[in-house]
């Protein structure tokens, strides 16, 4: 489902503010309720020793994709922190652009359960590389944690 | 234990290549068998939407802590790549230095266990703020993947 | 895909050398390659304080879902080990019976990355209530770990 | 810090009240404000297809022990709900008893995070064969999942 104009507005300054996501050439390619999509080109900074996109960049964007889609379903006034995550890396991140699909599996009031995707694509082929599952946890407000 | 001179310039050498590190001003604090110490300054690189350290750059740098430690007990020729890792984000990371502890729990001949600890630092304090697990795939080389 | 008689067979006879899933009174309802199903009624075995399905029998059978989609993978010959898992309880198990399917997410020839969705059925409705993620050692045999 | 008379006796009902822990021969062997032990002995009903404890029990123990630790620390006139857990299997869980002790990491007032140690006692050596981080989600009750 589409989201509002001013819960969009809400995500995107929020993205912006995060400067992991400015570092990193990310944009957010997609937000709706339940779901966001966020990218990033291969650089040099995000590399491990081989050249490939690092697993701590992949473990990155999948938690931020999955707080993404999270945000867009948590109540106006509250806010939303990672609890914890999980990510399996089940192959090499060698490509030049790495995809990370956040989707809401449990919309709960206090807990929010959600999956991430993450694939490499290289040579226009896109190839799944990572699978996370995060817990975000929704906050009156920061000083509640 | 300590590592032997050879192994410690393959493990500085592999830490000085990867570009996510570089870029974070990341710097290897202590490397001894099973065991790596890594930090980072806070810098408008490493930051989520409320200025602290992002979720995402705590679960790097415990799973390249936990890779580290790992590393330095994989037999010379062979290489190794991080399966997964689960991180809980226990206390906000609002602080100016990010501190990481990699131990390994299991030094397996084919999987490595590793348990990281991360901390942040506030004007001279430090406080756990995430505690990782980590499982790290020994391979005979890249190619092996 | 359908499975060979023979690893039919010897998949059918792993389950039922396992004690728990015995206890548990189990029923391994679908095994094809790469996706197992897996079954239990409520019963006060499995309970805990509230008479719901226990959160550890959740990940027993999660676990066990997971492992039996990976084995039907897994080379003649070898043998495969849960390295890990982790699972998300994202409803109450509040019902009359517990299904647990498990797919292969990635078929490597030394891990195995397995999804985990376990269901809980009441009054013939079917809801979600957890998500694993489980990864899946492949061996020489048990000497070999 | 030992736990008053009434939590005491509130945790051990809770824990008597578990089927799956009656079945499983489980003792509550040690509870105190922030940690439990907890160890069941070799059964028929525990065991995998080789005869070992299954990786099922070593993770609902991981998880019960986690529970009760935290659920030590839970204000009166609240509720503690497992929201997930993660367990590494680090050796084959091969001997006559299996103990696992939770400890709190971080008791916080809406979450904790344990952190549980499993290990397998064989001819009266006892060698840890597991590690787990557990998120507990602490509730006004069961209606407000």
């Amino acid at each position: 489902m589409a989201l509002s104009p001013s819960r969009i507005e809400e995500v995107r300054s929020s993205f912006a503010a995060q400067g992991l996501m400015r570092h990193f050439q990310a944009s957010l390619d997609e937000i709706e309720e339940g779901r966001s999509v966020i990218s990033i080109p291969l650089s040099e900074v995000v590399t491990q020793q081989h050249g490939f996109f690092h697993g701590g960049v992949v473990g990155a964007l999948a938690d931020t994709a999955c707080g993404y889609a999270a945000l867009s379903m948590v109540p106006p006034g509250k806010a939303g922190l990672t609890a914890e995550y999980k990510i399996n890396l089940i192959s090499p991140a060698d490509g030049d652009r790495l995809v990370a699909v956040g989707n809401v599996l449990k919309p709960g009031r206090m807990l929010m359960v959600c999956q991430g995707d993450v694939f490499i694509e290289k040579n226009g082929q896109r190839k799944k590389c990572a699978v996370a599952l995060m817990t975000l946890f929704v906050m009156e407000g920061l000083s509640s944690i």
